[in-house]
């Protein structure tokens, strides 16, 4: 420490130990008198000293510390990425508050583990009849009504297995994932139009279009991308593959999607990358596809006329691939439906502004972010002003005729978020920085250092009509020296920045424990109606109505029926009724249970030795069951939630008779050793 | 808001003001300056007046932040429940570094998702020959050498499916899950003894030992618990079953554990309930186990000389059950292994004090923690002054003659940690609060509300010889009102203690996002001693060493051999090598797969499309997997982890020729649509 900062530091401790020992002059709280004798300022003044805080770190903690009883201001809805989860996150505090499961099973919310209700959300995500039981999840956008967000729902795509999934916000529960019959592997997915009728997937690799297998090398002619609209039904809280319908892509790698606004409802527009078609083949000859793909200065801006798409679709102007209705290339092509713009180089992040005039592209290996204009590309797109045709005879619009300018940023530009003063703000992955610029005049105002190599960036309704300012969220790749060691395996390093002075302030460190996320949204914790039990009492998650297995009070009992055992449970604190089930081994076990409990937190859990049974039964909940009892012998099972004092208690056992009878103690088990 | 505290709190803010306006007279950051035109002390009182913040708000908020770029000081282990993991907490922040993998799979850290050593892992902890894909965790405990934490390893038991697992604290990796023969719930798992020769693992729910099927009636003869003994080899990181041990026990419900220490180093403690040996049958005329198990006044505190017991073992006076040496009940109690003390009333915690003397066990429906002496015990026993026996011949020793003393503390007590100043910390479920008392006087000091129905609590090295006070944490089971909502499934509630001080501040409320924690460990950061990537390059996990399947740079290969396809790939940013990967229809691909680089955080993942493998390969390690390309088409694989700016980039393709050959594109599959 140099001698001058030393010398101010005394001088801030001092000042802030007089000033809080004056200001606690009637002492208020136990917990501060007894530090020191001059009351809490003097606390806060050693504090200080003790711990290094800067005057910058005690406004940071001040600003993020959100004490006992007091909850926070957002939630944030982050992607897990390949954990295949969604991780919940209070703002300012940064807690996190829940790992929704989603692709991948999970044994504390009963997720894959037995449970007939979270199986069929399974079943509908299954590939070429294989269950995939886990996803690479990239971008999770909630749902809207007139462009902003609504908090009913969040939609979520799998990154590994071009799936998409449906959150309901009531309980968060996954209640739905569809598999994409055309695609391998999406990327620009999910991104929701304005009133939520269509939720987008685009692709990311090129492949032959439903699965069919085709060489390599005829890549240019057989493989393809697309442009997926998945139609939501609100009502239902289901997307309905019936009324979906795809946009072929030519073999470029299709990257970020987003959705027109306002003026630009009723369009989509998604960015791509090697559009040089390489395919690597490094060891046969060929460039690594990373030099490949980073040839040209441009790639294309993918412009796509959804309300026309849709229409074409409903005049079945569509090709079924794998079952699926494709408006092929030349159609789209003919029709009007599809534009492509130049932009430069590996592009990465596209996002359509506020008032839905603009929408700004970051490319990885430029130094700008690109504002094009929604307006000059109509206008050219409606003249048919095209600069050329790509090799599928999509047309080309000119570069400097579509925007509306550049920015010069620096290193790395991706992804641009909004606040609610007309600032755009820039996550630079290579510089590790957050560039904030003015919309107005495209000019660059600050950069914030972060830590490091921030990816997404998100913006407390950032992505909407009405951005609310006040937040905005770096997701950074890498932390490296942020946290304490924990293996080679790092946490990434989400930071949470005050936006709402002049100057940006970066108040946080959270470190992410379990997964890779790669975009979030945030949204104000007003907006979300969650329940906290279900209601009518045996609520089935995915009916969404009492389920017809539901078991009361006073009418439990046991069946032996045609196809097996049919126990009817109920859990109540702190029993099980019934608490002992006796069955033949190879008899089929269907278990029905019904917490009938409706206090909030009075979840039940049921936790069978070795079936692998692993049930989370909320209040008012009722979990089927199916298995084979084909194990003999002894199987405790029991409640998995701390549920009262006498929760250890609230036990019970499947007692499974051999399939040929016969008894065994452990009297008969034993024989001499050695 | 009372005209006096309104008063009082404007005070605070002006003279908090004042001080920072004056400790500002330099401004040092930026982020300060530009919110108020007094400078950052402004800031600071307009922040405690716009967030209502206390004054004891603001020390909690000052003792826990962590700024960015600085460390937490303590790390905290703890199990995730029903999660099946190990969740990792840094102290003061208590921000969540890490979900460790254990019983569940989990595809961030490649764990289960077809990598050999995760999945020889997933084998040893088969039971009956059915893989276990989850686990309920429920006791954490940190290796020990001379009775403190030495941050080597840590173990955790599965209460669901009574198994244990080896985590390596280098690179905070599952090694080993041992799966015990005789039980199949356990509850008193893992409790190392003082040099970690052993870790401790007893039954939870009595069934016939070794995985036999008796009837319920046959309970009182055929029903056991047993106390395990792992032998741990330090040097090789694994539990040895060959040189472990086991000792049969009565169909009492045996719960928490610990061993002995110093002067009572060789002993280990188990608590019970259920002594009066209910067995449920709500439906088939029997009492409900919650009040069939809580008739008694007395269950019985379990004391067990483990050396002894060990020398017995070794000298073969075991009988075998399923292959596991098992000191009879008979045997344990003829050469006077195993002794009873009376402990009141459903006792949950059983805690030994940092000097070896006493034991303190909690009853859940009793008021006291009641200290029990070791020296008082042993001398009992040691002199055969026995006050009877239980039903199976083990000598019961007299209450009063047994103890320290009471202590009179309130309701629900559950477990103790202990600090560096000769005080006691007990979690009060029922009354939801900690009880801080004397171990010298036995007095009760004072009591700190938490919120809501404390479990286990845990102390900063606090079950060790050498507490170090500082930090307590109360691990809430109820969080009901303290966050925001996430729907009927709550998380749970821990809370940070400040107990530096002669009164307990509680400093921070914690949500647990994924499963719900038991037992927690605190250990000094620098006790850890990880690694942030591995050497030799081409490192296995499970073996320690380089693998034989290593990869070099510039030694990729594809090979085809009698069992498969073999592709010797490596990974450095931004590619694969090879990318390309041609197989046919049916052939057995063995994925061979070295991360090359050196450098921290420079993780590769490998996904691909449809499979079902997830692989997280850190700088230098390496991964095999084998499966069989049974789906014809084209699969891209990618890398899961934003690696660089090329990341994207970063793929290739497995093409899978149909075992009939023919081939599609998009054109061959188009149909008119309707």
């Amino acid at each position: 420490m140099s001698r001058r900062i030393a010398h101010r530091k005394a001088a801030i401790v001092l000042a802030a130990a007089g000033a809080f020992a004056l200001a606690c002059g009637e002492p208020r709280g136990d917990a501060l008198k007894p530090q020191t004798g001059a009351g809490g300022g003097a606390a806060v003044a050693e504090l200080m000293q003790a711990r290094g805080l800067s005057e910058a770190d005690v406004t940071a903690a001040l600003k993020t510390y959100t004490p006992t009883g007091k909850k926070d201001e957002y939630y944030v809805f982050s992607s897990g990425g390949q954990s295949g989860q969604v991780i919940v996150i209070g703002v300012p505090s940064m807690r996190i508050l829940k790992y929704i499961a989603v692709f991948t099973p999970e044994p504390w919310q009963g997720w894959g583990y037995g449970d007939a209700a979270s199986e069929s959300v399974f079943q509908g995500g299954r590939r070429r009849g294989f269950d995939m039981r886990w996803g690479d999840t990239h971008h999770p956008n909630l749902s809207e009504t007139a462009g902003d967000y609504d908090g009913q729902f969040l939609f979520i795509g799998d990154k590994a297995n071009a799936r998409m999934a449906v959150i309901n916000l009531t309980d968060f529960t996954t209640t739905q994932i569809v598999a994409n019959p055309l695609l391998e592997s999406d990327h620009g997915a999910a991104f929701v139009t304005p009133n939520t009728e269509y939720i987008i997937e685009s692709s990311q690799y090129p492949t032959p279009l439903g699965g069919a297998f085709a060489p390599i090398e005829e890549y240019n002619e057989k493989y393809r991308g697309a442009a997926t609209f998945w139609k939501f039904d609100r009502a239902a809280g289901r997307i309905v593959p019936e009324q979906s319908f795809a946009i072929e892509l030519p073999p470029y790698m299709q990257d970020l999607s987003d959705a027109g606004k306002l003026v630009s409802d009723g369009w989509a527009f998604i960015n791509s990358f090697n559009t040089e078609r390489a395919i690597g083949g490094n060891m046969e000859g060929r460039p690594p596809l990373e030099s490949g793909a980073s040839q040209s200065d441009m790639d294309y801006l993918h412009v796509i006329d959804w309300k026309k798409a849709e229409a074409l679709a409903k005049a079945g102007k569509t090709r079924e691939i794998a079952g699926f209705p494709v408006i092929p290339l030349d159609v789209a092509v003919a029709e009007g439906v599809l534009a492509f713009v130049p932009e430069p180089k590996s592009p990465h992040g596209c996002d359509v502004t506020p008032d839905g005039r603009f929408i700004v592209v970051g490319g990885k290996l430029d130094t700008h972010a690109t504002v094009f204009s929604f307006e000059k590309i109509k206008a050219l797109m409606e003249a048919k002003d095209y600069a050329g045709t790509d090799p599928y005879g999509v047309p080309i619009l000119d570069f400097q005729k579509s925007i509306q300018g550049q920015v010069e940023l620096g290193l790395g530009p991706l992804h641009t978020v909004f606040d609610d003063r007309g600032n755009a703000y820039t996550s630079m992955f290579v510089e590790s920085k957050i560039a904030k610029w003015s919309l107005a005049d495209l000019k660059l105002i600050e950069k914030l250092p972060v830590h490091y190599n921030i990816g997404h960036i998100a913006a407390a309704h950032g992505d909407t009509v009405k951005p609310q300012g006040k937040w905005v969220i770096a997701m950074n790749k890498w932390a490296i020296d942020r946290f304490a060691d924990v293996g080679p395996l790092l946490p990434q390093n989400f930071q949470l920045v005050d936006v709402s002075g002049p100057s940006m302030q970066l108040v946080y460190d959270m470190p992410i424990p379990l997964g890779e996320p790669h975009y979030t949204q945030i949204i104000a914790a007003d907006r979300i109606k969650a329940v906290d039990h279900y209601t009518p009492v045996g609520f089935d998650v995915l009916t969404r109505e009492k389920d017809a297995n539901a078991v009361e009070g006073g009418k439990e009992r046991i069946e032996r029926r045609d196809d097996g055992v049919h126990v009817y449970m109920t859990q109540v604190r702190s029993h099980f009724t019934p608490d002992t089930i006796r069955v033949k081994q190879g008899e089929r076990v269907h278990l029905h249970v019904t917490n009938v409990e409706q206090a909030k937190d009075a979840t039940h859990g049921f936790g069978i030795s070795s079936y692998n049974i692993s049930l989370s039964i909320e209040p008012g909940e009722h979990n089927n069951v199916s298995f084979v009892a084909d194990r003999a012998g002894v199987f405790p099972f029991y409640c998995l939630e701390f549920c009262s004092a006498l929760h250890l208690e609230m036990a019970g056992y499947l007692i499974v008779e051999p399939a040929e009878a016969k008894t065994a103690g452990p009297a008969r088990e034993r024989g001499d050793r050695g």
